[in-house]
Order: C-alpha cells, then sequence, then structure tokens
C-alpha cells in the first residue's frame, strides 16, 4: 500500500488501524517557529471525536492526542511532528463474524482482492477512524494558516433532501457549532437532526453536504497545471471516506450559466483588485485570485446499516448479514471538522510552495 | 512554477505555450515492449484539434505529432518519450492589446500577481492549448490499457440546459463519434449543435458536462488512503482548464438514496463477484470492484466572449474589453478526448502501482 | 523541515529527537503478505544499541521497539507500519550548558541559522539517535529481502590508520559479529579495539570505515538515469551521520586501471551470465547485473570529545567548551547494522520499482 | 523506466538516445523573472560537446540548443523550461554489429536484461550524451545561483596515477579552462594530456577525478535527515556515467584524523560565523555552514577500448570484440562541465527548498 502521504511541502504521512494499537501522523515540512499547544490539536480532534453527540457513533474514544516530537519550548522546530492518538474501545468481537464476510459497498472485498492479507475489524485501515490522523494533522495547518490571517470554515449545507438553498455568504457561519448538526441555519439544523433520529430508528443511514469557505487566503496560491488550487482541494476531499462528489465556485450549476453572465468582472477596491461577482470561487486558472474560495463535497449514505442485507462470503456463498457494531447513522456532523483540515492542508502546502514562485 | 508532473509511476511533465515555439509532453515510467505508432497518437490529438468542425475554434493548427525518444523499433524502451507538437498558427499580434489587460475569469490577473513576468499571447502557459500534450501522452496510455483490454469512452452528456438524461448503460456509446458535438443521443446532439451556433452568433459561450466510462478494469486498482483512485481521478479532471465539478457513482445525487438503497450487493457470477447496482461507480474504499467506473465532469461556459466587457488594467484602471482572436463558443466536443486522455493516464499509473501490492 | 523521508515504493519517514519523547518510522509502501516479528526487527535495534559494549556511548536505552500498525495476524496488510522507540535516558540536563554554544563540527550552528528555534538537548533532530528509527525499517527492509534470497553484510574495515586490506571475498564475514567491534579479521579487530580504548582514555574520537556486500541480488534492479542503483546507494549511505565518503566497485582505485584492466569480462556460466572480474561492483549503466554489489563508506571522527575546544556561543563570544555527555570514542561497530539498513530499504525500494519494468 | 527526474522544487526531466531524433530537458520550478539567453546555455554546452578538443571523441555535434518554452521577452516565466539538442551526426551503422552482443562494462547486459527492447545505437538511452541535457539545465541553475551570489567551479584534479596534490585554495581556478584537459596546474596538464594521447594511440582508455568547489553559498542549504546537502550532492554525481566515488570536505583521508584534529573550531570574522579549519567541506549536520563546499568525484576508464576483447552475445556465445565508433580515450575534460550542471542544480534546488524552513 502507498498512498498514505499528502501534499508536497507541507505532508503528512498517517497511518493506524481502525482497532489496531494506535492511529496517527506525522507532519513534514511544517515551518520552525510555529506556536501550537496539544490543547489546540485536541480541540479539533473533539469536534469529530465519536460518542459527541446522540446522533452519532457511540464507540467511546477519548482520542486524546500525544505529541512525540516536533516541537519544542511550545513552538515547532521543522522537525517532523508525530502526533499519536492510541485506540481505547476496540471491541474487535464485534467483527469476528466479518472475518469471512463482504460487506456490501465497504471496503472488505476491494482489500482482500488487492492485498490477501486483510485486517477485518472495524475495516481495518479503511475506516474513517483514521481521518482523526488528518484533523490532528490539519490543526497545526490551521495556525499556520491563522498566521498568514487564513481561517477556513465548514459546515453541513444537506443531510438527505433537507438543504441549505441560501449561498455561505447569506449565512451567519458562526453559529454552525451552535447545534450537533452543525447546520447554521438553525432550523433547517432541527429538521436535520430529527430526520437522522429517525433514520436512526429505521435501522438505516442517509448522506449529504458539507460546504466550506476558505477566507483571506491571498491571491497567488495554486500551481499550474496539474497542481491547479481546485485540484489538489477535489483529491483531498475526495480522499476522505464516502465523498461521491466535488464541486467549487459554481459547480455544476455553473453550466447552466452562458459566458456573458458567468464571467466575473474584475473591479479595483480601495487596497486590492476584486471581483464583483464570485463564480470563479475565488480561484482563476488554478491561483487563487484573493476572493472567498468556497466549495461543496457530497457524501454517500452510511454503508453500515442495522438492517438484515444480502451478500456473499469469501468463498462467494450467498448469506444474510446483521448490521453489527457502533456506527453513525450519518457522517456528516463529524465530516465537517475532516473537510476543513484536508483544505487547510491544501492551502497551508500551497502557502509554502509559492514562496519560490518568483526571484 | 511547479505542478507540471502528473503520476507516480507512468508519469507525464507537459510544457509549451500557446503561442510559444512548441507544447509537448516527457512520459516517464512507460514499460518496454509496448508497440505504439504516432498514427495511433495523432488519431487522438485529430479528436483533440482546432478547426474540426463548425462548432470549434478556427485557429489552424494541424497538431502534428513528432515522437523523440523512447520508442525503437515501433515499441518503447521503456525510455522517456518526449513528443513534441509545434505551433503553426500563432496570431500573437490578436494578443497585443491584452498585455496590460486582465481578462474576467482567465489566469491573467493570478498569473501576474503569482509570476510578474506574464507570457500574455493567447494565455501563456493557462491555454487549454497545453492539453494537447496531455492528449498526446493519454493515447500511449489508452494503448498500455487495451493491451490490459481496458477501454475508455467520453461523451459529451449536457451543453447549457440540454442534458441527456439516460444513464452511460442505457445509451450507445459507438455513436459518440458520429457527431461534431460528441453526444451519443442523436437527437440530442443535434439540439446541442443548434444551440451551441445561436450562441456563438450572440458572441457569447456555454458550458456543459463530460460522461466518461472506464470498462473492463479489474479489482484491485487505487491506493488508500490519499491515493484512492476516484481521488486521483477528481485531481485528473479538475485539472482540466475550465472544470468546476466532478462526481463518480451515484455522486451528488446519491445524497438522496438511504443507505438501504445505496448500499450494492454482491453477487457470484459465472467467474467473478459482482454487484447488482453500482451506486459505487465501480470502486470501493478507494480501489476498484471490477465493475465499470464512470464519473461526470462539469465545463463553465468559455470565458472569452465575442462581446464588450468592463475589466480592469494592469495600472487598475477601468477598461472596456472587446472580444478578439479565434475562441470556442463551447467547450465540450473537444473536452472529450482531453477527460480520456488524463482517465487514462490515472488507469495506467495505478496499474503500475498496483504490481506492487503483495508478495 | 523536510527531507525526512526516503524511497519511492518501499519509503520511510522518520520523526522524533534525541531527547524527546519517542523516535520511530512510518514505513509506506511494504507489501502485503510478509511474516515479521517485532523479536526480528528487536534484533536489528540490538545490534545498533547505544551500551552494547564497553566502547560505545554509555547511554542506556534498551530501544524497545513498539509496533502500532501495518501488521496483522504476523504478516504485513500492505498498511503503513508505524515503529516506535520510546526515550528512556535522557538526561537532557547533561546539555543545559550548550544551549547557547555550538559545538565545533555538530549541526548545532547550522540548525540555528536555518530554523531558529533549535531543540539543543543532546542534538534533537541532527542526533545520530534517529538512525534507530532507520534500523528499524530496515529490519522488515531485510525480511523482504530474503523473501527474494537477497542478503546484505556490512563490517568495519578500517579505524583509524588501522585497515582491512583484504577484499569482502577474501573474509569469512560470518565471522563479523563475533568482536564488538564488528571486524571479521580477528587479528585487526583486537587492534582495533585496544586503539578505541586508548583513544577513548585520551578523550578524543577516531572514524574509519564500513564496508558491505548484498549477495544475490537478481539483475535489473535500478533505474536510469537520475536513480542509479548505485546513485541511491550513495545518497542512502551519505544521509547517515558522520559519513564523508561512499565508493563501489573499483572506487577511488579504479582511477589507478586502465580500461583493458578495468573492463569487466562477460563469460556464460551454467544459469546466468556472469563477469570473471568485478570492478563494477555488481552495477553497469546504474542496474544490478546478478553479481556481488559491494559498496565501501568513510565515518569521520566523532565531534564530541572530552577535550577543552574553543568555540563561539549564539552571542559571537569566543567560549571554552567542555566535553559532557555519554558518547560513542568511534562510532563504526554501531554504524554497521546502519550501513545495512540504509542499503536493505534501496534495495527492497528498487525491488518494487523493478516490477514495471516491462510489460 | 522512471529515474529520468532529478530535483524537489528545481526539477529536471531529461529524455533522448545517442541516435534517437534528439534528446533535452524540461525545466520545472525555476522561479519567475530570471534573465537567460540560449547563447548562456550554449556555453556550457559548448564546453561538453564532442569534438571540442584532439583528446575527446571525434563525433561531430555542434549540440546547439533550441529553447521551446517557459521563457518570455528574456526572461523566466516560472512555466516549464522545454531545451532540445538535435542529433546530427548520428552514425547508427557503426553499431549494428552490436546488436547481439553485450560489450563489457557497458549498460548493454542490463538494459537487456531489466527491458527486453533494447535501442542498442550507441547505448540509446545509457550514453552520456544525455548528460548534454543536464548541462544545458545546470546552465540556467547556474545563472539562477549567480543571482544570489554563487558560484561553482570544476576542475581535473587527476588522470590516471597523474594528480594535483594541491587542495583547491592552493590552486588558480581561473587557469582551468586555459588548457583541454581542464586542469588549473598547467605543468600537471601538460603531463595529463600526453598520457591520453599515449593512451589513445595504445587503443586504451583511463579515467580520474574531478574536483568542484562551490563558494558564497549561504548558510542554511540542505535538509535533514535523508536530504542533507552532501547526500543529494552525492547522488547527483553517482548519477553520472562512469562515477565510482564521491567525497567532500575530509573526504575517506578524514579517516586519519583524530576527532580534535579533524574538529572545525568557529571563530567570529568581520560579518559572520566561520570556522579556521573545513574539513566539513562547508555542510555540517547537512546544512551548508556559509564556508566554502568542495568535494572530488571519481570517474573509471572509459569502457570501450580500441583492442580486441573477448565477450558474449545475446545467445550466450563467446565472441571477439573489436572496439568501432568514436569514443573519448578519457572522460575527465568533458566530465568538468557536467559535475558543475549537477553540483548547480543541487544547489538551486536546495535554495528553493530552504524558503520555507521558518516562519
Amino acid at each position: 500500500m502507498a498512498g498514505n502521504r499528502f501534499g508536497t511541502l507541507f505532508s503528512i504521512t498517517t497511518f493506524g488501524e481502525s482497532h489496531g494499537a494506535a492511529i496517527g501522523v506525522v507532519i513534514d515540512g511544517c515551518p520552525a517557529g510555529l506556536q501550537i499547544t496539544s490543547e489546540e490539536i485536541q480541540a479539533e480532534l473533539d469536534r469529530r471525536k465519536p460518542g459527541q453527540s446522540h446522533i452519532t457513533t457511540q464507540r467511546k474514544e477519548t482520542d486524546t492526542v500525544e505529541i512525540l516530537s516536533g516541537i519544542f519550548e511550545g513552538k515547532t522546530t521543522a522537525a517532523p511532528i508525530a502526533l499519536v492518538i492510541k485506540n481505547e474501545d476496540q471491541r474487535s468481537k464485534d467483527y469476528t463474524h466479518l472475518k469471512d464476510t463482504f460487506r456490501p459497498s465497504h471496503a472488505d472485498f476491494t482489500y482482500a482482492e488487492k492485498y490477501g492479507n486483510r485486517d477485518y475489524r472495524g475495516g481495518g485501515r479503511s475506516s474513517a477512524r483514521e481521518t482523526a490522523a488528518r484533523v490532528a494533522a490539519g490543526a497545526v495547518a490551521k495556525k499556520l494558516l491563522l498566521h498568514y490571517g487564513i481561517t477556513i470554515q465548514g459546515y453541513v449545507s444537506s443531510v438527505y433532501n433537507i438543504a441549505v438553498t441560501k449561498s455561505y455568504a447569506e449565512l451567519d457561519l458562526s453559529k454552525t457549532e451552535n447545534n450537533i448538526v452543525r447546520c447554521p441555519d438553525e432550523a433547517l439544523a432541527q429538521q436535520m437532526i430529527e430526520l437522522i433520529e429517525a433514520v436512526r430508528k429505521a435501522g438505516d443511514t442517509v448522506g449529504g453536504t458539507v460546504s466550506c469557505v476558505i477566507k483571506n487566503c491571498k491571491a497567488g496560491l495554486g500551481e499550474p497545471v496539474f497542481d491547479k488550487l481546485h485540484a489538489d482541494l477535489a483529491k483531498a476531499m475526495m480522499s476522505i471516506n464516502a465523498t461521491k462528489g466535488f464541486e467549487y465556485g459554481s459547480g455544476f450549476e455553473g453550466v447552466l450559466l452562458k459566458g456573458s453572465a458567468h464571467n466575473d468582472a474584475f473591479e479595483k477596491q480601495a487596497e486590492k483588485i476584486a471581483t464583483k461577482t464570485n463564480h470563479s470561487g475565488g480561484i482563476q486558472g488554478g491561483i487563487s485570485n484573493g476572493m472567498d474560495i468556497y466549495f461543496r463535497v457530497a457524501f454517500k449514505p452510511v454503508a453500515t446499516i442495522m438492517q438484515q442485507q444480502e451478500s456473499i462470503n469469501t468463498s462467494g456463498e450467498t448469506i444474510m448479514l446483521e448490521g453489527k457494531g457502533r456506527h453513525d447513522p450519518c457522517v456528516l456532523p463529524r465530516a465537517v471538522p475532516i473537510v476543513e483540515a484536508m483544505a487547510a492542508l491544501v492551502i497551508a502546502d500551497h502557502l509554502l510552495r509559492n514562496k519560490t514562485a518568483k526571484l
């Protein structure tokens, strides 16, 4: 297996399985001199951790981060930052019945085909538990961005058929953390919560979308041709478990505008050049233009349902599969910090890469 | 500038500006022993080249490929394959008036901000002309895939508000090349062509979507965690000029299914394990499962319109910009071979990467 | 800081400081299905650990390895293998006096210049303690090589002016571990030990050379042009602390042969094509040819001496520096497993890379 | 084949075979705004080109460079710089007799084993002709370094048994280009030339060493742990055809000094911190310390000799091989610009990498 590393200059390598000893991440390339505490990292992990509300999985993990290296006297030294989170509440026995089973729309079958030796306990390496390592690394990236005034804010913009129709600019994003579903529109948030509760009772699951906005990112980030800023954001988002789609700026809807309506006219503002509209989503030619960067990510419904499903076992025989274990009926609330973390990693990487653009 | 390289094992580096001496690509990592001719590469370039029909730009480029290295006695030697396409019909004077101008929704402003020294002739490096190099490299990747029985087929699935509503499985994709807009539904194709003609007359432009399906890809391609097959496809597609969104399998629509409906049940077929439905889009846990891989890409309307637009110049003064040059009113027909090429590059890379998955 | 990662397909990322919480490594890219135990890793670490004999540093570290991920039921799963070694005997107070001091021929000054925030405790990230992580990873690589029949054997070929003059082929390398200096010539070994003891008493240090031979490596490993097998070996060796030179095959001495004497004539042997001599060191054109690969690495004398030295502090003032702490008078005995580990990592990486050379 | 790319931020990809249409290089990552002309590149190529004197190969190549991209109005734009050199004097027929032959100490056998389909004309991709592409790219890197005041000077320090015994600091390196063998000691240069003439007449070949010094490189370049500045220099040098060894600073000789003699004492000079001696070769802990960086590279005698040699053919039969073609009796004079080019590429890359070391 490769592909456990992300980023060019600000890069991370994650490790760990759902039911192994620990998960973690090594950050390589963070500049020296950045103040960061384990509390700041923990705060982000707490937003992602299981059991944080009654609409998430009830697996009990404190997700306590331990810093093994790279921080000295409260500041980064530029040495690799190793962060480890011990697994505590592994009920691996819950998975013994899955040893020889391929769960529908999970990675069981593809891992078995590709690797042969498969850690079947809770999905092993394919578990979304891996994303805790991303969130921990993302906390460091966020702190670096803050040094440059850049902020990242994600929120749940739809659950199943309940969707926020307003643009991010019309919402008060500071309300996002006020409810357990992380939707800044409180009326819709309430509906989403009720929907998730009902779906859980029915032993079913739902998906939805996370929207995200990056503010105060100066012009110049992103590398043509292949490492366009939105291409790297797309890859980052699509590497998160359960994602099905990515769009930025006008997105798929932009297709329904003609060029004369879609073009973002420039205008000179007090201190900078801005655009009157922002269908470009803050990125032109793959490079940030100083406007807000915004995008949206689709998450499928969780594959583990508490219903009987027909499937097959490793011998190719048809079996009936019963849902067990502790799972989220909807990943969206916990996906918000993951989306933010991945966005922060992309922007941090491009911030560093941009330092060598010209003499 | 970095980011001109794509791929890990089967990798390409492209070069060249719209109005420079030539554009080209170096392929590094193609295995030895693959039969490939310049005619096969040329055939793909011809599908992308300007002036191929009255609904594309009238820039006259034969886009003739020259092979400089890497092929010996008709077969690859594993040495880098350098492919060069000379620029022939550069009317750089068409662009002199743009020297100090930032065209709306182009990369003029961001390149100027990032690099200072900007080749303003026809967009320079930011021009979609660069994608010819990708198509040339993609032709080699396609030939490699064919060696493993894998085929890739793209088609225009919508132009502005004219959309194919059938899934790829319900269409006869062999009809795609029968019309100049590359839509396999001939009635819709005719409507699309008429729309593009009307839009061109109005000096405006339209966008749309390209859909693509990859067939006969065996199970096991893709690398968790970050280099999931669909994450690499997403990046590949979003690196193409003018793209705004990517989705695979059930995509954004998948949000409107519950888990019980979205899950793809396994079934044992004659020789392999298959799924009854394919909301997964042929990829589970980031790894191909042997089913068809399919995805969809959104393209914005072309930014260059033949209408007056307000903009600003490099001094920050408001100016009126008039559309000049030879441009596509709609990039979709020419985008099809580009999407296919990028998909081929991703699959070829993962084919090679997969060779080291297990002992 | 970047550069904490090594390898292309079989790659490692190390982390940790001499006096931090722990050091460790994440291996990414090890194929699935390889049997490996923590005992096998520990055995290699024990060859490198401090305090193993009276001629090494007396720092007390058990260097106990903990496997955090990537091994399931005794075999690799292809998931990243995280290995952690806790630091136990950190006498960081020994280093307080060095906080504002630049020790001669150490990395104190260059780290301070480059990074600003410097972990001065025991050299921090620049400490050779980092190489324990390489040895742990190398143990996994060695096991992989063994699967292909490849073995790696290093030995001390000189300490100061006491040098083995015989070639590796004339020595009984199985005797290498019989003495604490790891020299297979027992008479010379005894002289080396006595020299090191005398040097230690004088508060001084000595360097030397490690030779290494790789056996049973089949033809075909190595990638022209830049990733020649010996170029990657050179980088691997020169990345080890305190190294000053690398040569393979005939090396610097080869300059004193004319082409007619230096060329290795081919001959057909029972099952394979071999060469009568091996000035090529088992590598031709950057690719292994099936003969023994052998090379030699120079290590400078340890920079920390137990004598007074003039130096300067961070304010640029001249100071007198007294040697403190627990240090090796000669790194050579402990360097052997490090050289072997780095060689194993290079060969393992090229074994995997070679799988994609031809159709 | 992979491994045709070198460098992390300032990176190059070379292509081309000895007797193909052309050789060339794509530079990716050069910052925008650097003034560079084709004449400056050509000047470096002229130092490497064949036929420049009677002691080099008589192959006639003008090695004329063509710039295909990346330079606009005399300055880099940060877009990839593609440089192409057409092959002109290919007497491929000279090589027909080698189609089925493995020349001793060449890459014929290993390429055949690894790739199957081998371009046997003049060594194909394994020919040192590839290094012209490096020299062209190195010219751009040198110009970038000059912007920062850094200069690189190589010279021939030995041919066979005729060796310069003085250190670089005792020589007048400005005399290096005054003679055709590129040795700054004119008496020794004359001896070297006579030796090469005699060796050529005897149909034999000789090797030697190139020494190189990098001046005015500020402190801070190099990345611990694996990408130490000297580790990257080692790899760069050992990737050049025919190299057998690398040493920097005190090198292999440094082994014969004790720590108390080898350590470089710091002293405060007018504007900077310097060391009284420089056994460290300008690099401490893998990072430049502001002193001169110097190193030495060993080149074996050219494998193609004009004498009869026993060898085998692809069927494993013993044959007699007669030397044909036009070859160098000694590569050293032409190796000097190659060594400089590779050194320039390493330093340029680390200059850019260093820009992200701290906040």
